[in-house]
């Protein structure tokens, strides 16, 4: 018999000596599948039948800044301590849709469909697997104008991919983004490429958007919350029906293995980073407190979780797949 | 603009005096689907295919007896800390599928297809809608011959579930189980149950299954592992194929919630629960020393993760879903 050691796990031969049983070869060898299972995940607040979507997981080599204020090495060895794959990073999109029974709402969009990076780019396909058709979506709601949120509202094409929603998006972000004053003083290529970004994207339905202010029922039973910082004015938002609850977060971090056990590292994207800072702490200790249901944009799929203290930072605990719904 | 507090999340209503912009009544409501999403996840092992399926998951009351050297408190206040419903356990159960490319295996089978309780009994819909056929399956291999890993062999009307299968399963356990003079001393209803329920199971099939050894190579590349303790041949498996690597564990836990945190528990169905932690602290410190990938029958699905030291027990940190394969 084969003792449980090191060496056999890591050897995963058979022991010397041991007799292989061969069944006659009676069929053909199977195929291998080559397709994942699809990117979605249904869950229910109260009445409301929600969907997790996958857009995707970008792979990438760590850039020198991707957190302002550790260095390189840190932020390598905290990927490695998530298990992503050698000097890489693993970053998940999750857009959700909430069917609250009289609206379907879709809360963040993507990157949009028909890009050339197949990693991305696949919440249509995976609404579509979903059995949620696009043109039937009431309600686009933003958290705010970054391009892996907002570009999803129009195709590589340029054409709508929601049709007949109504799109809304945070007032301040749309102040932020739009005012040339702001888009003259951006400071890298990435905040530059950002307000070209905004300006592309909503080209042709400036007059067509509609903006929301913190405390609004963006959707019935959907109140928009400020957890600014990210951007001036990124949105979480609190999905209510009967006496249950979920928190969309959207960006409050980025990726949780980083910036939930770590809330006081700058990503590289906060347009301010120290009151990002400050709202990661004041979501998460209530998040904590609470038990809340938590759903992160960055969280891999399907990106639902609970948040507890620990030590000086945060762990996600990942919500267990429900089979029924 | 609202503030985020404890109230206005726990209120989950817009402030007072929002204005809520409603767009024009466009199109019908979307219907609900009311399905969840198929319950299968491809990973690659080397050159090997992978797939996890969703048999199910039971909740049912937490029974008096489920841990034995605890309290049933402290078994109600586990199962709180870990987000089950109040007084309930969920357990899952994950059957693999292995595709060597030239054999496919099944490891372990769920409780059989056509049952009564809906929650389980879902292992042949779950791989149909992976897009694998029962019949090309080569080669069951089952850890141990508990009902919820051996029954699903058979469909309710005792047709074989895989019938170009051969069925290979761990010598100690046949002969444990198969065992008159260890039936006769069944000391409660639970193993008086087990040992008739072998029986019935395997009837027509006594001289049709193959028995492994320790140590032996159960299919290509995959390695039968001296996990005993919760029954008498209870066994893993280190699945390889160049120079990759994942541990099949079975039932070295129950649900990891419970016993990985608590890896000195005894669950009700350990037929030496003192063997069953020995082999669990080892089993652990091995894995979480090597980092390695491990599949637990239990763990929730995709049931995938890595084992983490974390005081006097383990903590699973559940591998990120991939939407590539």
């Amino acid at each position: 018999m084969t003792e449980l050691t090191r060496r056999t796990i890591l050897s995963g031969a058979a022991a010397a000596g041991a007799v292989m049983t061969v069944a006659p070869l009676a069929q053909a060898a199977a195929p291998l599948a080559g397709r994942q299972a699809p990117g979605f995940y249904r869950y229910k607040v109260g009445d409301y039948e929600c969907t997790s979507i996958l857009e995707g997981a970008n792979v990438f080599p760590i850039p020198d800044t991707f957190v302002r204020n550790i260095s390189k090495d840190e932020a390598i060895k905290a990927a490695e301590a998530a298990y992503m794959p050698k000097g890489m990073l693993v970053v998940p999109f999750n857009p959700q849709v909430v069917n609250t029974g009289s609206k379907l709402a879709v809360f963040d969009t993507g990157f949009g469909p028909g890009g050339t990076n197949p990693r991305i780019g696949n919440m249509v396909a995976n609404m579509t697997a979903a059995g949620i058709d696009p043109k039937a979506v009431d309600i686009v709601i933003l958290s705010h104008l970054h391009p892996d949120h907002a570009n999803g509202i129009k195709a590589a094409d340029g054409a709508l991919v929601f049709p007949n929603a109504e799109i809304k998006l945070p007032a301040k972000d749309w102040a932020f983004w739009m005012s040339e004053e702001n888009a003259a003083k951006a400071g890298n290529d990435m905040m530059k490429n950002y307000f070209a970004n905004v300006r592309k994207v909503f080209a042709g339905l400036e007059n067509k958007v509609t903006k929301y202010e913190w405390g609004q029922e963006v959707a019935p039973g959907v109140t928009a919350l400020d957890t600014n910082g990210h951007t001036p004015g990124h949105t979480s938002f609190a999905v209510a029906s009967g006496s249950s609850k979920v928190l969309i977060q959207s960006d409050v971090t980025n990726i949780p293995e980083f910036f939930l056990r770590n809330p006081d590292w700058h990503v590289a994207f906060d347009v301010d980073p120290v009151q990002a800072q400050a709202t990661r702490h004041k979501f998460y200790d209530m998040a904590a407190a609470e038990k809340a249901l938590v759903i992160g944009f960055h969280f891999p799929f399907p990106a639902i979780g609970y948040v507890e203290k620990d030590g000086a930072g945060y762990r996600l605990i990942p919500a267990a797949w429900n089979p029924a719904i």
